[in-house]
């Protein structure tokens, strides 16, 4: 691989005015007001797995990173570290996956860099992605959940663990019945819909690395109400259910890249469902809890058999490069 | 290395009122106008060398990035990609040097990423920081140097090759008498004030991945216009020589990582020289050349013999993870 032809590549694919300059900053215009700012590194292993890739991947989670804070995606940064050895096709593939997820974002790849390391000293390709996106000044509540309160609704947008079974899945060569894909998805317009018609959206965070669980627990930790939810009204495939089954894994905690939790006030609970169910990537939305004034600063689960159980952190490892 | 202790030197060490917020995305202010949006990826090894590490590094360089697009660098984001089983203690000294250097450039680490990959699939820890900056209108014909003409002139704040000499002897081990330390630096309120004070900047370019020939010989690609420097005006230090004539480098060629070129109109040359010359990372400026009529699109040095030399873009490979 030549530094050549990396960066004719990047030319190709990601070709846009900003980029185009070539020089070291990317020269973007912004509006006047709060800009969100975000980071994350994709390690996945394996790259390619049903349903996505690690380019894919690195568009979405930092398209969704900045939406779920209640600004609007505008720009993106791409860091390559490849390895020496990783086939140009691949390269290839992933860096096309990454402009055709960015084109149904609406976002610009407007600057980058590459390094290349010795065989052995990274494993295949990281892709870094930092994002840049404006948020109005109305917005500003929402990245901490500051309005949340006891009534609130809990909604989803689909049903959980795809991802990680789908990585999992991948990784291990399992044969999976009717394979798992990932849920890999920028939720950047259906969260702006939502936020646009709705004055009551409280709270949205994305579902990653840890799962529903993991994202309950960190919004009721050290504040004054709980979050009970209904185990069977929490989507679930059938597929997910006895990977998990066979594997010991809880679908609750596993990683998803297009799914989220939004909190509501109770009078736009109903109508805000509605309308995500209209969009692609809400079809599947249900209200699977509510905010309460009981179990403070707790989660607590209704089971299928009529028991409740307390909803902890995730203990021991997390899956490791699940994304 | 457990998630929670890697989470509290983050804490401690990048502690601001918007990383403190501890959502996936930062929010921070921003006046109306071009953004400067930049990304680079950290990779150099080795990871602690003379004159600075991985972390100091990476900070510098993504301000650099931003301060030669003319633009005042505001936020930083850090992305880690940590190998299984480095020590916590160099991670601290890296972040610590972060955070550090970050204060001495007067910018804030303001959000972050951590992944951990198995040891043999990584080395050691690489860092991605994207860097965000906001840019005064008037600067906007510097990133491409588009006000660039004959009878400029060509300053270099100081002298060359010191960073790809201190990590190449850091890596091979090699005893190199007193030691060169590298000039890695934040030169972000060195370029402010030059711009502050001056109409007359044209361009600057830090001088990083293939040294002062490869910035000279991509200004004049495809333009209507030359350089002529000379080899007797461009400060290098007698350690670097001889490193160089021992291992048979070309210090035009080699890194740096506190070193930048100004092109100027001539009228205000030797003010800025002067000033320049006041500051800590500018001591040792001096005039090494001229933007001419003659030699379009190429670099032409006089060299110390009185012959001269065409100067060509880096043939073959660069080395390696040198930043």
């Amino acid at each position: 691989m030549s530094d050549r032809l990396i960066r004719e590549l990047f030319v190709k694919y990601f070709h846009n005015a900003y980029l185009s300059q070539m020089t070291d900053s990317a020269l973007v215009p912004v509006n006047s007001g709060k800009l969100a700012f975000t980071t994350d590194s994709y390690v996945v292993d394996p790259i390619f797995f049903p349903g996505g890739d690690i380019g894919k991947l690195a568009v979405c989670g930092t398209v969704n990173d900045l939406s779920v804070s209640g600004a609007q995606p505008l720009y993106l940064s791409a860091g390559f570290i490849l390895e020496e050895g990783l086939p140009l096709e691949d390269l290839e593939m992933i860096v096309r996956s990454m402009s055709e997820e960015a084109q149904k974002a609406g976002v610009q790849i407007v600057t980058g860099d590459t390094k290349i390391v010795n065989k052995g000293k990274a494993d295949k390709v990281f892709i870094n992605t930092a994002g840049v996106g404006v948020l109005p000044e109305k917005r500003l509540h929402v990245s901490e959940g500051r309005h949340i309160q006891p009534g609130d609704q809990v909604i989803i947008n689909g049903s959980i663990g795809e991802h990680g079974i789908a990585v999992m899945g991948a990784r291990e060569k399992l044969n999976i019945k009717n394979s798992v894909e990932s849920d890999c998805a920028s939720l950047n317009h259906l969260i702006q819909e939502i936020f646009e018609k709705n004055e009551g959206v409280r709270f949205i965070r994305d579902l990653t690395r840890g799962g529903l669980a993991s994202v309950l627990v960190e919004i009721v930790e050290s504040r004054t109400f709980g979050i009970r939810f209904n185990e069977t009204t929490v989507p679930v495939r059938e597929e997910v259910k006895s990977f998990c089954e066979m594997l010991g894994f809880d679908p609750l905690y596993l990683a998803n890249e297009g799914k989220i939790v939004i909190i509501v006030s109770a009078g736009q609970a109903d109508q805000i469902l509605k309308e995500m169910q209209r969009h692609a990537f809400g079809i599947n939305s249900s209200i699977i809890g509510e905010v309460v004034n009981e179990y403070q600063g707790k989660v607590v689960m209704e089971t299928e058999i009529g028991g409740t159980r307390l909803i902890d952190k995730i203990t021991g490892e997390q899956l490791p490069r699940i994304c």
